[in-house]
């Protein structure tokens, strides 16, 4: 029995049945062990059919010698996850066929540039009949997370990973490193960002960034797709899908794309074997696909981040860029202020109505400025320092203001003095749906527990004044169709 | 008896032997307890006079109700603190000068664009005798901080202050937060990075940018000059005194300046009354003076901070600028080359010999790129894991070869597997005297716990892969002289 399958119906990949893990390995300190423990650690709802050629037994199961060994009264195996050196993969890949699996993912390297690599690839496209017979994840990737609940799902990186909030981001990746040692930095700084899904895709000799992004499209439980891509596959197809994601099912997408420069694409040519594009296409396809486009890893998880929180506390769209800065450091609104002009935002001229309520907090020898920026520090001084009525006072003038679609607000945060119960800034935007951007500071401890209080509360925070601006900038333009 | 003084003859501003507090407070809650607490706190070494007109007693001192009654027979008072309001500042500074007293920091605010300020402003000019009696520093800042030993000093800010070490980095700013809210918030970030002063100069009613700027040049403990400035009061001397700071004493200086745009202007006057300058003259004076130019506040203290590690590991001037890319991430790697050709640096041919090392290291299946991209991740698989040995020996190759003159690190970081001696690091940049950047990621934890390791060896790190990049860039251009 062999698969014919149609390029949608791949949902056995995100969401498998039943899986066998080729290279599954019983000494503790290797990766084939650790794949393994990820898929029952996570409580994978399906099947598992380890497999190794040594045999035995393994966390409790039986350690398949091989794939026929597998008694045909367990019915289909779905999905192959193939974690051995290079030179087995193609017996192993006929295997499946033999068995009916629909689908493999190989998380093996060593398909590159060298010789060696080359011949196992054309064998790999020969057996399986160009992927007619058995579609192909990989090679050189880390595998796929699936996060249906919380920390539960089909976990097959072969790093071991934690725990993680399931939620409406999906993160595809010609890289394996999201699956790897980048998946805790971003979900342990980043506890209150569900996340649906990490895909990554790596040499992508079958499947590529569009079949992932096309199941992805259509999966209502996808909001934000952040992909990191070396190479497009087919551009016509990726303008169609991105576009098709926003404008009929309103979702972001946000992509991080390197090999702009001819060291760049060297790079990758050498990382993924992905073929040198020319910057200019590259350009092309970006805007009229109309993502996002991040500038690093960071700019990219910062993006994903913001979008799903303003996703969950359901924003509206941005369709002006007016903002008020509400700001306790008159230099760091004086520094937004420069960055916002730059980049097409305006600081408007503030409505009577706004001014007059403003005027009322404000010492006479400091009224507040005509325009939306809201230096609010002398409000404080003036409140006698009662700082939590000031800020949120400030912050909320602004956010009723018409001509106001948007804060940018500099805090400083100390747990044991200046108390302000911020939940109440989650109120304030829940209710008026616009979106506050924060930079917050103060001592090492207290912007830690700052941190961990703003995602709680789905409150993006920044590193810096810039990053505010661009970061709303971005947006802002997607939100507006530019 | 009136004060006459040549501007150069300022240090009784940041090393003062003997200070007056006006406004000093009795009650805890105050700014004006605060800021005689600060004092006493950071064992300043002189004599202290707080004033208050109710008198009594404060922290175990005599409270005088003026200048006028405190004896004679203490001697000369260097300085005066003003932290009163607005209405009170004339008479204590005619006080002052009837005293001798050579400068006074006036901390309170009121001075700006309101009817009453300007009054105000102009009578200190007139009982001044436009600033011959007395020198004054501010208004509407928060003094000085000048830390003569780790910890200790002249500490002179109404916002409470914690332990800071000592060292070359020299901080100036016309805003006050500096000296306020963000000075913990550096310090406690940056436990290593020693601080000289940090020097707040508000409505620079009479001391400007230049007058403290001349006072660094020529301190010999200062070898990093961060500045945030609103507004030039004299260009030439400005481009000057940089030119000199920088060629005569090799010292580095940064500058953030705000009010580049049009409502970047209209913040700044409303902020410390700086008068709008044009972009154009704002840029050439930059060029000019050959600083290094800051993007925001984030910035101005990464390049701060970057700077002085630099300085501190004895690093050579950065001559050419050609880069090898250490990483654990090829993708990671591709960003950085992106951004490396978008900005002029070379990611170089790799020379033969260290062409030759590196193979020695990587499997046979995945050879080394022959250009400067170390994607050591192989070479770790293919030393059965040992990260340690690999990640230091690929960087050390790096840093032998002839066509390199400094590395961007990407690495990952854990505290209980995949240990790393990384003060090894610290040995191989002292030994080869070339930078390396570094940006570090994994579990939160262990980020932080990195974070702190990093900053004992002084190695900086960053956010991302683009922060490396740009960094770099602007200090190899000031050491080329760009």
């Amino acid at each position: 029995m062999t698969a014919s399958l149609s390029p949608e119906d791949l949902s056995f990949f995100f969401n498998p049945k039943s899986v066998a893990v080729f290279g599954a390995s019983t000494n503790s300190n290797k990766s084939g062990y650790k794949l393994l423990k990820n898929i029952i650690d996570h409580q994978f709802p399906g099947k598992i059919f380890p497999i190794n050629p040594r045999g035995g037994e393994i966390l409790g199961m039986p350690l398949y010698t091989s794939l026929a060994e597998v008694p045909e009264e367990v019915g289909t195996i779905e999905l192959a996850i193939i974690y051995v050196p290079n030179t087995r993969v193609v017996q192993i890949l006929e295997d499946c066929i033999a068995r009916g699996v629909k689908g493999a993912i190989i998380e093996a390297a060593g398909f590159g540039e060298v010789e060696e690599g080359k011949k196992i690839k054309a064998q790999i496209i020969e057996v399986t009949d160009h992927f007619r017979k058995i579609r192909v994840l990989g090679p050189n990737c880390t595998g796929i997370t699936s996060i249906a609940q919380d920390g539960e799902g089909f976990f097959s990186s072969f790093i071991p990973m934690g725990k993680t909030k399931s939620g409406s981001l999906a993160i595809v990746s010609q890289s394996g490193f999201i699956n790897g040692a980048y998946y805790p930095h971003f979900t342990e700084h980043n506890p209150s960002v569900g996340l649906r899904y990490v895909i990554t895709i790596g040499n992508k000799l079958d499947l590529d960034e569009n079949d992932v992004l096309e199941f992805l499209v259509h999966d209502p439980t996808v909001k934000v797709v952040a992909m990191y891509i070396e190479s497009f596959r087919d551009v016509r197809r990726f303008i169609a899908l991105s576009n098709v994601a926003q404008e009929k099912y309103g979702k972001k997408i946000v992509l991080l794309r390197s090999g702009f420069s001819s060291t760049g694409s060297r790079a990758t040519t050498s990382h993924t074997g992905a073929l040198a594009e020319r910057s200019e296409l590259i350009r092309a396809v970006i805007k009229q696909s109309r993502v996002i486009l991040a500038e690093d890893f960071w700019d990219l998880f910062l993006l994903a981040k913001t979008l799903t929180f303003l996703t969950e506390t359901q924003i509206n769209p941005i369709t002006q860029s007016n903002v008020a800065i509400c700001t306790i450091s008159g230099a760091a609104g004086a520094i937004m202020s420069d960055w916002a002009e730059k980049w097409g935002i305006t600081v408007p001229e503030l409505d009577q109505p706004t001014w007059d309520r403003l005027a009322e907090i404000y010492p006479p020898w400091m009224p507040p400025a005509k325009f939306g920026l809201i230096d609010y520090w002398p409000a404080v001084e003036h409140a006698k320092g009662d700082y939590e009525r000031i800020v949120l006072l400030s912050i909320e003038i602004a956010l009723v203001s018409p001509v106001v679609d948007a804060v940018f607000l500099t805090a400083y945060f100390n747990t044991t003095s200046w108390q302000v119960d911020w939940t109440r800034l989650q109120d304030l935007i829940l209710k008026y749906k616009k979106p506050v951007f924060v930079w917050l500071f103060g001592g090492k401890q207290d912007v830690m527990a700052g941190e961990t209080l703003f995602q709680s509360i789905k409150v993006p925070l920044f590193q810096s004044e810039k990053e505010i601006v661009r970061t709303f900038r971005k947006i802002a333009e997607s939100d507006q169709g530019r």
